[in-house]
């Protein structure tokens, strides 16, 4: 770190501090949010960045009188020894340090500030309750602090708003909206408040782009029992024509009424004597605030939107086969390329990550790329959330592991796919670990069940070959994905923690892995789409659910032990490499379909 | 049904009626169910086989003015049409009707008594949530009305309580006191109530004989978190030898003073203004109610004792792999036996149940079947929870599946174990279902799993080979087993409901199944002791766990398609029957022994 950002940094710190003890506080927390608190934030909304200089995609820094620190996640250790300055900042992982117990080491009683508006509700309760016996207090203030010195402050983004075609959504903004205010009618709501940007998207039928990769807008909304809908954006952003397909239902308002809008809203449920639902664990603290000021009942209820928004209709569905076969493509093109450059030495991750959105931008409708890619080489591989800088950049040279997690947003849907490939001779163990997480792959893969299951009562069969050889994998096995929208959808997946009963049409990642700290890292990624197959005859005549692989690549034989694999799994493996071949094939060149042949080929 | 009989029924509801309208009532209702709620009672508390004949082992009646009705689940529809007078009672199965469903449409609003010694507090609270919207209260009545014209009611059990080894229980009744008291403490409660017999059998390291297969002695217990305890048994009960192992701590109480005894505890838990804890949902809610009346908050705390039981002590295990070897002889002797007997044709069910009781009478430390053994030959044995009884026994004549579940109570543990058996050529489908039942044993048996995981996340691996097919059987994989106790133990288990975390030394069933409809049942169910197995290295370093198999008998292979097998499941298999032949054999005579040789050889 340079003596200049030193300087800037202690700068930006003194005057906070200044501010804060103005506003009579003995700290402030400044977290790595917006006030619709998603995985990616504006740059108007990097606070964290700007004050500290860490640059993580989560934390949170609690600044205290005499004392400051930078509390993220292990993935982020390193980054923050980089990045913090230690005369500054302590740079604190959680776990295993909770933010609790680095305040109350560093603290005594006292109040320390937050802004409603960068907190959930449920965040800001779990920490006043652990707090509370140190006699430390929170307390919500109005003026962020940060915005108050923050000078060149860049302005809020502010896209133009598009439509997302009915014919590939398959059904009308309208029938949504009144589907969403009969949930909140049978639940007994007034209105729901939704501030969720993918919610809103879903609902309306629009897309946006005001953060990377996540094709929304940033608004807010409440939803009324009558199907009466207040949308607070600003009306400069709306095209006229989709002002006029939504229709009068729905009420354009500026962002700037938004305070006063909810008071109206607060005394309208009063009057009607009925509650006002929101979501405590996604929804800022400040919007239940301020609707309970105004003397309404607020009740937590999950976003109606999720549920809904997870069970992709025949018409998403047809989209979603459809872009996964684009991506395939563009995969396929990029493995040959891969197979045939990185033996030479020369790539570096970079290089990868550039040639593989090449690949993917000779498709007219992709828009971007879903996240940001990761190619994880050798050591790189095993940190689960690696993404090269220009830091860290690695050079590919063989022999070794090259696992790469990436997916691109097309217009009418959302890919996720992580293919591990050996560049080079790979070892009998990195074969064994490879072939364990391929059969955790396919358990899931070729799972029948009968309805009524969950991800919890599933996650077992990716992992258990892994426990066999006492090995396991520290993330969830799939992860929800949306239509032309996030790549991470929240309230469905497959992991210990999901409880979500699946259902026809929800698009999950299936995703088992294995890391070996500072060696290599594996990942086989494929898109499933939850299908109906027949019943289950028990007597009660449930139905059967299957899961169809939707996402088209091959999988490197070369890291197989074709002997540890079972008939059905041999059988699973062959069919899918078939259906590879003869959906991708047709779409490439002579070479590249030779190639393709090759990497298809039965086992 | 004789006019005799009818005549002798008809007289009995109507001195109930009588007697219930004289305390003003609207009807009555008789569960099968004595005051400790377990899964069978002494005769003195059969009142529901004495008002009414029906003799199932769960059900209730509800007398009403003009209505009477018994209530029981699908595997008695027969049995209560062939037991009941139609005249008299209506036979109703649930589900799918329920109880408040049969009462709302057949009373109308009015106050229907229930004896509150019989029911728990949760079953009730159940009942007059559903009854309340209908204008039907419930009422508990302190005399019983079925008592009060019950003549020649037998006397309750009083067999005379025996002393639990300590060198078998691995730990004292005082450690057991004192580690419940603590557990009590730490809850918050001045006291706990118990009244699960099995559960004070453990705690005292005592048994007894008051009701078939199951060794306890019906009783009552309050334990203080001082470590006191008061016993509610008759004195005569409890030899000398016993009480003065038990110490003073341990009081022996008259049960007549059981009702000012839980005054007195009520009294002096409100003065060390602390709750009583209670597990609502198996004791009876007389004792809830008993405890407020005399002002004492009552809280619902899970039995205490459920946990610890449910760990086998290291010494408990011993003893339970002893008498899995005893077990295996008598089970390898009757298996041999029916193989050369069946063929022939002139068995009955009850005749193969005889002889597996002769075979296990053959070992002097076996004191009883540990529940009424299931042989059901064809069709009876797609019958769940069939037991042959006069009426239904069947004559084997080959072909068919046989399926043979039983278990044994010996002085020093508990047996449970199914196996199914081909007489005459079977089937291909028998064949393939069979094999699918096994898959899912062997995965339930082999697996290795880090700590934290519960049935409900394994259950999974015991189906998915049936699920495969459209198939699926409707009960759990696995329930908990006593050591020289119950052989169902509440608390854990393999099932989608069960959420318990396994510990070390937990003894489960594992017995996936498959059951078609008036052709035949397939069962195959061992007992596996959770036991530690290294541990899990991702970072977090958990334990793992493995089952290990402790019931010693063969699986039939002429039941087996080994093309259906995967290569870890044959070496499962052919690993089992090379220890159960090397563990069993050495106690055989040599025929036996070359019989056994030949069920365990490798395929």
């Amino acid at each position: 770190m340079e003596q200049n950002s030193k300087a800037v940094f202690a700068d930006r710190l003194a005057s906070l501090r200044a501010r804060t003890a103005g506003q009579g506080l003995d700290g402030f927390l400044v977290p790595r949010a917006d006030e619709y608190l998603g995985e990616y934030v504006p740059p108007s909304a990097e606070r964290l960045s700007w004050l500290t200089g860490f640059s993580g995609s989560a934390g949170m820094a609690v600044v205290l009188n005499d004392h400051a620190a930078v509390m993220s996640d292990g993935r982020y250790a390193l980054q923050m020894r980089q990045q913090l300055d230690p005369a500054l900042y302590e740079g604190v992982v959680c776990p295993p340090a909770t933010v609790a117990q680095w305040m109350t080491a560093h603290m005594k009683e006292g109040t320390v500030g937050y802004d409603p508006r960068l907190h959930t509700t449920e965040g800001i309760r779990a920490l006043e309750k652990d707090l509370k016996p140190a006699g430390i207090l929170l307390k919500p203030v109005d003026a962020n602090p940060v915005d108050a010195v923050w000078r060149d402050r860049p302005p809020p983004p502010a896209s133009i708003v598009e439509h997302f075609p009915e014919a590939v959504a398959g059904r009308s903004a309208a029938a949504k909206r009144l589907e969403i205010a009969a949930r909140i009618s049978e639940d007994g709501g007034y209105a729901a408040l939704i501030n969720a940007p993918d919610s809103i998207a879903w609902m309306l039928n629009i897309r946006g782009s005001d953060v990377p990769h996540n094709p929304f807008a940033l608004s807010t909304l409440i939803v009324r029992a009558d199907g009466g809908i207040d949308w607070f954006i600003d009306r400069a952003r709306v095209p006229l024509e989709i002002v006029s397909r939504l229709g009068n239902p729905v009420r354009i308002v500026s962002p700037q009424a938004l305070h006063e809008s909810l008071k109206t809203v607060a005394e309208e449920a009063v009057k009607a004597q009925k509650p006002l639902l929101l979501d405590d664990s996604s929804t800022a603290v400040w919007f239940r605030m301020t609707l309970e000021q105004s003397g309404a009942s607020v009740v937590h209820q999950p976003d109606p939107c999720v549920l809904p928004r997870a069970c992709k209709t025949p018409e998403e569905q047809t989209a979603i086969r459809d872009v996964h076969v684009r991506d395939g493509v563009a995969m396929a093109k990029f493995l040959k390329w891969l197979d045939e450059e990185a033996i030479k030495g020369n790539l570096t991750e970079q290089g990868v990550n550039d040639a593989l959105a090449g690949f993917r931008a000779q498709d007219k409708d992709c828009r971007d790329s879903s996240f940001d890619t990761i190619a994880g080489w050798a050591g790189n591989g095993a940190v689960v959330h690696y993404r090269a800088t220009s830091e860290t950049d690695s050079r590919i040279v063989p022999p070794g592991l090259l696992l790469v997690d990436s997916g691109a947003q097309y217009a009418t849907g959302t890919t996720d796919i992580t293919r591990t490939v050996a560049v080079g001779e790979p070892t009998p163990e990195m074969k064994e670990n490879f072939t364990r997480v391929l059969k955790g792959h396919i358990a899931i893969a070729a799972l029948k069940f009968p309805a009524g299951l969950t991800g919890r009562q599933i996650d077992v069969l990716a992992r258990r070959s892994l426990w066999d050889a006492g090995l396991d994998y520290a993330h969830g096995t799939g992860h929800g994905v949306g239509c032309y929208l996030s790549v991470h959808e929240r309230g469905i997946g497959i992991s210990p923690r999901s409880e979500q009963e699946f259902r026809p049409g929800m698009l999950i990642s299936n995703e088992p892995g294995y890391y070996k700290e500072g060696a290599y890292g594996i990942r086989i990624e494929n898109l499933i789409l939850v299908r109906e197959d027949g019943i289950i005859n028990d007597g009660a005549g449930r139905k059967r659910y299957v899961f169809e692989t939707v996402t088209l690549a091959p999988v490197d034989k070369r890291l197989i032990v074709a002997l540890m694999l079972d008939r059905a799994e041999v059988d699973w493996l062959n069919a899918y490499h078939r259906r590879v071949f003869e959906t991708i094939g047709p779409f490439l060149e002579s070479d590249e379909k030779l190639w393709l042949q090759k990497a298809c080929m039965a086992i």
